[in-house]
């Protein structure tokens, strides 16, 4: 529809996830006409990303470095470890700032349909660091949807043979809801889970 | 939140139109571990855009060259021309396949709360391109909102002292909405049912 480079750079920022061929367009014309955008440094970030970072060789979390800024912090606590499906997920539980122990990414979920079984996830990894005896407690924390519950599944079991802890993330009504619209599953763990106050 | 270039590169998606932080976080991930994404494509085409995009120096549209390739374009009608705000409404009056003719893009539109007056649009240049007499009908298809309504009354009380009739997109377009969002069907009749003001 355009001319050249205009329509390759739509049609490039449209092959990004959530990103339509409208969006796309939009986006082109801000770069386009607003000489205040940094597009240089936003063309120079991109062609360093892929260079510049790797996955933390202990936990799998995304890092610039061989460990990640968690695994290489002296401050965390060692002796727990929350298991996550993917390095968003460590993101996500450090904007809590409820946890200070360690985590571990499993890079996906068990999923059947998608052909991803256990071999195909971080658990060797996650064995061996479960190995010498300084973990006490394991949070799985993969998501409450059916993937990620048949992971926790998974392996809760294959962690029963270690003297460790094994916890579960609780499931229940999201904070600031709404009683009625919380669907039925949802619920029924909030009746199932509820607690003396 | 992340290391480094990770949240660098979100930060700097977050800064493009329409990305959200949520949505900055997925496509940067996305970019990390989608090895068929061609980051590198992406990278290069952003450093390049800006330096070999111009605007066309006859009527204002998008171009690679001095003049795009409308303009250049020897079986367009040149007896007409069609005066939209933005780039960006020129390609949409393109995927209609209605219009023949040439473009005039102004730059905007009229706009005392935005503080653009009528010389800050690309009036002068329309109005030399007018005066060798070639053209007979100039359609006005700024958008049907305040603004664009606004620059089309100023610009037909402009035109009225040459023997040019002008015409303004009919019925077909919502009012308050916007051109380039527009649908192929709706703008195709807007142009079919044009009258003169």
């Amino acid at each position: 529809m355009y001319d050249g480079i205009v329509q390759d750079l739509i049609d490039e920022f449209g092959r990004l996830p959530g990103i339509g061929p409208k969006s796309a367009q939009r986006i082109t014309f801000h770069i386009l006409q607003t000489p205040t955008f940094d597009v240089a440094r936003l063309s120079e970030l991109l062609a360093e990303v892929r260079e510049r970072v790797r996955f933390c060789e202990v936990c799998g979390n995304v890092s610039e470095q061989d460990r990640c800024s968690i695994c290489r912090d002296p401050r965390r606590n060692a002796t727990v470890i929350c298991v996550v499906e993917d390095a968003k997920d460590v993101a996500a539980i450090e904007r809590t700032r409820e946890f200070r122990g360690l985590y571990h990414v499993l890079g996906g979920a068990i999923s059947p349909i998608a052909g991803i079984g256990p071999d195909d996830l971080r658990i060797t990894q996650l064995m061996q660091r479960l190995a010498d005896g300084t973990v006490q407690e394991v949070i799985l924390a993969t998501n409450p949807n059916l993937e990620g519950e048949a992971t926790a599944t998974y392996l809760s079991r294959l962690l029963r043979t270690l003297e460790i802890a094994v916890t579960r993330l609780a499931s229940g009504l999201p904070v600031g809801g709404d009683l009625e619209y919380a669907d039925e599953v949802t619920l029924g763990r909030a009746f199932e889970g509820r607690r003396s106050i």
